[in-house]
């Protein structure tokens, strides 16, 4: 609902003379942003507020204001590993190099991982991200610092045990809510390929008694489908509903192998999925491609992600976006499928609501929380400006992000990071560098064979 | 051939202390390359020439110098029209879109578009581009001025008449060679299906006698190839064949309809043909993909390109690089196959020999062209840098491009254009906005109807 303004009140925050990304995808020009406690309280044209009713003020120059990236399904201190898995199947990559590779992992270096991906995502524009990993505590810790918002979960195998599974709990339990309401939590079971039955039961109980949802990798790509049909007749999506994970809201990443009898029994049981996207991660692993378009036709929320960069090597939501679109294009054979406002659509409301947070995030409205980046379409490549919302798809690069702002706190500023030191991150990550690369093949913190 | 360097010679140009992309993809560390007359004099460990031997110095601080990146195929000044044609099928596209906006050019346009267009690709690390439109009397006069390398063709239908034609090989003898040898020029057919066999046999002659290749789109996808033999019983590649198109060299754009006995005349016929690969355009129209796999095993030279803005929205090569290599993986379910060293030979030799410059362009050895790039890999998108070639293909933005040298010549240092003035070129361009985006359907420079 919209607040009334009143002349002679003062305001957190006004992004003065911006054009506005609307919730259409419509461009209303020159706009001021008005925020308060957090949240924006009204969006008018330029100039009906003084800049003497702002705390804080922020001259957009006619940049544009749009919803702040939401990465709905990443490994963020992955950062770590990047560029160490290349050109390599599925199976090598989970077996000779990702799981090898994470049994270097000590608790410290998810928290400067997580620091180091949150500088980058900071830089391109995103504001939310839905992060499952270990050591999640540090994660938390590196978020709260960095400003951003996320929804965290601690990725758990079946084969560490339920007192493992209960610590994750703990740990939704400590963080839900923290950070001025930035962080909010979900129970972050494996995979079923990963974790049996009774251990994905439990993880549900876990999750209804703290009032949460799971997050949790399923039919990733075509051939977990058919080994999960061939070993004991369901397909992954049918195993999460027989364990009562949809008795909770979910988020999938990444539904490559999802069948048309799947999304049927999504859609039919009227539950609170979403389907996390991350197609670089897909193109680079040979994965096949989530079925967006009918998971759409379905009603289901469709979402932007990376994946961990040791697949998708950066954490560039742009790059999400614009591959999404065209390969839908591709995929179909029909540049008339996926149009540019359907593709913004799943990057701001698409991406909120796989989070379950589509009644306060991805949209500039009034009452909306004040999540929001400025972006400079003025570059050579975005010239001459005939449309901006095609630019946004087609032209954007994370380096045209000038500001960003989150929970109506400005946390970088013409790509100034105000709350994170971006060189002694980097110094910190880089110190472990050779420790992070051995790779021992027998020490694997788990086995791929779906 | 490498000279030897003189410890009392002076020398154009030294770019000291970078690390060098190698024509194995390799990364030799630490080394200074020293120019001269245009060309690469040696690259050697940092340190072994004085700064005083130069009248030039760049300090690289550790960036990585790689050859400057080749576009084999564009229309550059149709940036100018970007964003006008989005989410339409190929023959609105052409039809609806950009055939009547084209109606809209006066010569003028093309001068300052080419401009605009070569500012985006300089800053971008674009050395070099094969270049295929009209007015190209404009296009040459820019790239005179911008300092950079160019093959540029007048392109012309059929229906304009042998008088048409024959002013596009007056164009190809008025610039071959000028601008200190930076461009060299084609004869530019547009079509076998906008230009008909006895035209296609004009513009050969014309070639043989000026000596110089043809540029022409062919088999762009696979439906133009079904509708040539359905109605003449040949593909395009077999029209360009009987027409003799094969007898000078060519680089054909794009190639998504090639079929495999397309591919077996290419290889028997040893022609000097290349194929010019615009990834994000096709997958914007639905075209399919260029079969690089099995080009490259023919042994044809395959480049990127970025096609015309208008399909492709920007003139980003590394987006091509990157496209091109994932959707390799993608289309052969195997993420095996077009390694990153493969990738980065294609963007480099490839693209150098399907412009027939193999000899001279694409490799940083001495005797070679010093066309080349400083590409800064500290951001936190590249952090930590286990591997400067994955992040070369997988995460490299145009905007970590620092400083580009052609011919010996620095013409962007530090992300400073030194050649252009790209605030006026703006300005010039987006004053004709309104005029160059009026459509009269009726009123087009051609039909689509393949």
């Amino acid at each position: 609902m919209p607040y009334l303004l009143d002349a002679d009140k003062m305001y957190d925050l006004i992004i003065r003379n911006c054009h506005v990304l609307t919730p259409t995808a419509n461009v209303r020009r020159n706009c001021d942003i008005v925020i308060n406690a957090g949240k924006i309280a009204d969006i008018q044209p330029t100039g009906q507020t003084s800049p003497t009713q702002a705390r804080e003020l922020v001259v957009a120059n006619e940049q544009l204001a749009m919803p702040g990236l939401i990465n709905t399904h990443a490994h963020v201190p992955m950062v770590i590993f990047r560029g160490l898995a290349e050109d390599v199947s599925l199976e090598r990559w989970f077996n000779e190099f990702m799981w090898p590779l994470e049994s270097n992992l000590v608790e410290e270096d998810v928290y400067w991982g997580m620091l180091l991906g949150l500088v980058e995502m900071i830089e391109g524009g995103v504001t939310t991200v839905a992060d499952h990993y270990f050591f999640m505590d540090k994660a938390a810790q590196a978020v709260q610092e960095a400003g951003t918002r996320a929804a965290l979960g601690w990725a758990v195998f079946g084969n560490q045990g339920y007192d493992a599974l209960a610590k994750t709990a703990a740990f939704v339990e400590r963080w839900q809510g923290q950070a001025e309401g930035r962080l909010t939590t979900w129970m972050a079971p494996h995979a079923p390929y990963t974790c049996d039955d009774d251990f994905l039961r439990a993880a549900v109980a876990h999750a209804r008694r703290l009032n949460v949802g799971i997050h949790i990798h399923a039919a990733e790509e075509m051939g977990q489908t058919q080994t999960s049909l061939a070993k004991r007749g369901l397909t992954p999506i049918q195993v999460l509903e027989q364990t009562g994970v949809f008795e909770v809201p979910v988020i999938i990443a990444h539904g490559c192998g999802l069948l048309p009898e799947d999304i049927t029994l999504l859609q039919r049981g009227g539950y609170r999925v979403g389907v996390a996207h991350a197609p670089k991660t897909y193109l680079k692993l040979g994965m096949g491609l989530t079925p967006i378009l009918a998971l759409r036709q379905a009603g289901i929320p469709v979402g932007l992600a990376t994946d961990g960069a040791v697949s998708n090597n950066t954490l560039d939501v742009w790059e999400s976006l614009r591959l999404m679109a065209m390969l839908q294009k591709h995929e179909a054979r029909n540049p008339e499928v996926m149009t540019i406002s359907q593709s913004l659509h799943i990057a701001t409301q698409g991406s909120a609501a796989v989070l379950g947070l589509a009644d306060r995030l991805g949209q500039l409205a009034p009452g909306y929380l004040a999540d929001l980046i400025l972006v400079d379409l003025q570059g050579a490549h975005h010239q001459p400006l005939h449309s901006v919302t095609a630019s946004l798809v087609y032209n954007a690069r994370a380096s045209d992000v000038q500001t960003v702002i989150v929970n109506g706190r400005v946390i970088m500023r013409n790509r100034q990071l105000l709350t994170l030191d971006k060189a002694e991150i980097i110094r910190q990550v880089s110190r472990g560098m050779t420790r992070l690369a051995q790779r021992v093949p027998e020490k694997r913190i788990q086995v791929y064979n779906p």
